[in-house]
């Protein structure tokens, strides 16, 4: 996975659907959408509390658990090699069970527990151990009940302690509905400048109704630092876990794997998601979802979609970022490669450092997309800019590039679309019928001035 | 190949051997090695003239040409899909002289030939062609004896009037020595801060001695823009083209493709080697250096050197930069792999922000080469710090990983060797025996300036 990064900066964002993001004003109080209880799955309790990680008296544990023992858990994981020890407890915890009963999450922000060996992994079991105790979860099991994930400083080690004294303190803590979930989001923020929240209810063919609601940080920069992405999704939909599994790798691809900001990947990226099947009757958590069903595609294009939407609350996060672009590949021979060239524009710091200056330099875009590998024909390669809400349609576009032969551009129209905050390169590859979309914002001073100056 | 860029910046660089760049005067009188007449290669004639491609009256075009019939030639190119017009024409000169016979490079700037359809394509074989017509080279031969280079603007056609009426100019204009190379080495800047020229002369096993002089220029930043590497030698060595093109290649992996500021790669990236054997006598030329003899690894080390040193003047001149870092990936399975991780290092805007702000911040390092794809031990992996001048020596090491375990890094001297502006970081895989070096500079509020704000 790739990582994603944020911190707290001067400019304020503000996110709310249909709204543009980064007002000047300071107040943070519209930085999250109010919730409707009724989109919260059930089955579910959370809490954040402060147990005394950062030294701040911001919240930094937060515990998610579900109520019902057959949960179903699926997760992805950083592709470092230096994946962090929680990293690897989480993946011995879903190993383990093979996926099934995996039904708390425990989360700690401020220390990454990165790169501190075998002291390391025995913080990260006994996090686990003791919400298994503090919860009176079956002790016989092979494996702890839960996952974890820290994000954080590196290179030092948990004050675990304090964090197997604060275990409890969140069990008791713990609550259901918006207020409960928002202060879970709180408490793994390290320096995002908002919580990163959403919730929805969908309906799948069968005509069943299900709740799914997440949670994501992305990420803190403390020196020694790296940031790190951590998503955290529940749903109360009765599925297996090999498809909740495939459905979750699907969703990841398009969602979380297809955002940057600066390309980096850190080590204790995180996506996991819980599905405890406590929305409908005995009846209908006997009948787990598979992916045979076809009820499953659409379950999987649900979880795609709103994996998206929380996945971009991170690049709209961005450090520095006063743009949020959809780079969207079309016309290609498959879907890897539309999402390779994608990434080859969403990453390049001439692209990004133009849209900053709100510079029509489709040069940068097709030198971009000429390196990243993916074969194309030249002559065949169209550009243009699009408005963002002309996603899926033409209309409002800019033509830049024309199957190879540059356009005529109007550069009144081009400065006027590149002055918005929210801006689409549409790039057809002509070779095929795949597309892909990534989201990425620009390069400016200030996240030189995040990642470089703050010592100063 | 990747591209390189560098533009004009309020600060000035200063590189002359052994004293540090970037001085903060703004006179440019200093920015060129006075040359030593004996280190230019015989038998070559340069010029650089103004002939109108540029708005200004600054030189936009230079020449280059061998006085041996029977000159051997090598290039390397852009690995880039949307290759410019001059770089599918040198293919086509080479193939069709199997690199025996190319004496001539012409190479304008301020306009890149690129992405300008067949007329791009006529216009880059009719400046090889008026070549061969002025200086009456054999009208029968099967193709153009010289290469074309262009650099600047894309998506322009060229003024081709302008430039075929100005290689007749030029070619009157051609003369031997430090002041004819200096002269061409100007006329293909495009927003260079200074020109960049060198030479040397060297010792062969067999007691042969050549010269070899070169320039290079990287790269402009005009909208709408692409930055591009160029890089000329010359050498009065007698070689076989197989021979010259293998140790060209060999030494373009270890210096222009070692080499990034941005990790971009333009349209037009060129390096390009005459060796004419003019240094000796006709007993000489007979016997060209082939790569089965015992001088050759040794020429090869010293083109490799050489142009190392030609390939490092781009990165003092990398936009905005005010550090210069050699990466140092040593204990590595194979040089592929030492390469690989030190280009994602080199690379990440992480790392490079961090070396802009003085920090010692390894787990960016760490991070980096982590998610690079490179097979490693985490824990086999170090990390130091090096003065420069310990390049290859452990003298004033700063050791900030220790095989997989944090150091207790001494932070006084930590800020110390990172106030410096030349800084080498070394990495060792604890895999095997190779290693690689590469060059980068940090990415400073100047190269953000310089690529977004140019236009307000």
């Amino acid at each position: 996975m790739l990582r994603f990064l944020s911190r707290a900066r001067s400019i304020t964002s503000s996110v709310t659907q249909g709204i543009r993001p980064y007002s000047s004003t300071p107040s943070k109080a519209h930085l999250v959408l109010p919730g409707k209880e009724e989109d919260y799955p059930r089955g579910f309790r959370l809490s954040g509390i402060h147990c005394g990680v950062k030294k701040t008296t911001d919240a930094d544990l937060a515990l998610l658990v579900s109520d019902t023992t057959d949960t179903s858990a699926a997760a992805v994981f950083t592709q470092n090699v230096f994946a962090a020890a929680p990293v690897l407890q989480c993946k011995e915890v879903l190993r383990a069970h093979n996926g099934q009963g995996v039904r708390g999450v425990v989360v700690n922000s401020g220390c990454a527990n990165a790169v501190t060996g075998t002291q390391g992994e025995r913080d990260a079991l006994e996090m686990a151990q003791t919400v298994d105790r503090t919860m009176a979860w079956d002790p016989s099991a092979p494996s702890p009940h839960s996952l974890v994930m820290s994000t954080g400083v590196i290179g030092q080690n948990l004050p675990i302690d304090r964090i197997l004294q604060g275990i409890p303190k969140a069990a008791s803590a713990l609550a259901t509905g918006h207020d409960a979930w928002l202060a879970a989001a709180e408490a793994i923020r390290t320096t995002d400048t908002f919580p990163k929240l959403r919730a929805r209810t969908f309906t799948l063919p069968s005509g069943r109704s299900y709740r799914l609601a997440g949670m994501a940080k992305g990420a803190g920069m403390i020196h020694p630092n790296m940031a790190t992405m951590l998503g955290i999704m529940a749903t109360d939909a009765a599925i297996s876990p090999a498809a909740l599994q495939k459905a979750l790798s699907h969703a990841c691809d398009r969602s979380f794997n297809a955002i940057t900001v600066d390309g980096d990947t850190s080590t204790n990226d995180t996506l996991s998601i819980l599905a405890n099947g406590a929305a409908w009757t005995n009846k209908d958590a006997s009948d787990p979802l598979d992916v045979s069903q076809a009820d499953f595609p659409v379950f999987q294009e649900q979880l795609t979609d709103f994996s998206a939407e929380l996945a971009q609350l991170i690049v709209r996060d961005g450090e520095g970022a006063t743009k949020f672009v959809t780079v969207h590949v079309t016309n290609a021979s498959t879907f890897k490669e539309a999402k390779k060239a994608a990434m080859a524009i969403a990453t390049s710091s001439l692209v990004k450092t133009a849209l900053y200056g709100q510079d029509a330099n489709w040069g940068r875009i097709l030198s971009s997309i000429g390196a990243s590998g993916v074969p194309m024909t030249p002559k065949a390669v169209s550009v243009s800019f699009l408005p963002a809400n002309a996603n899926s349609s033409n209309q409002g576009e800019l033509r830049l590039l024309d199957q190879g032969e540059p356009a005529q551009v109007d550069e009144e129209k081009a400065s006027a679309m590149l002055a918005q905050e929210d801006i689409v390169i549409r790039v057809s590859l002509g070779a095929g019928k795949e597309d892909a979309r990534v989201w990425t914002c620009d390069l400016s001073h200030g996240y030189i001035s995040i990642n470089a100056d703050y010592r100063s």
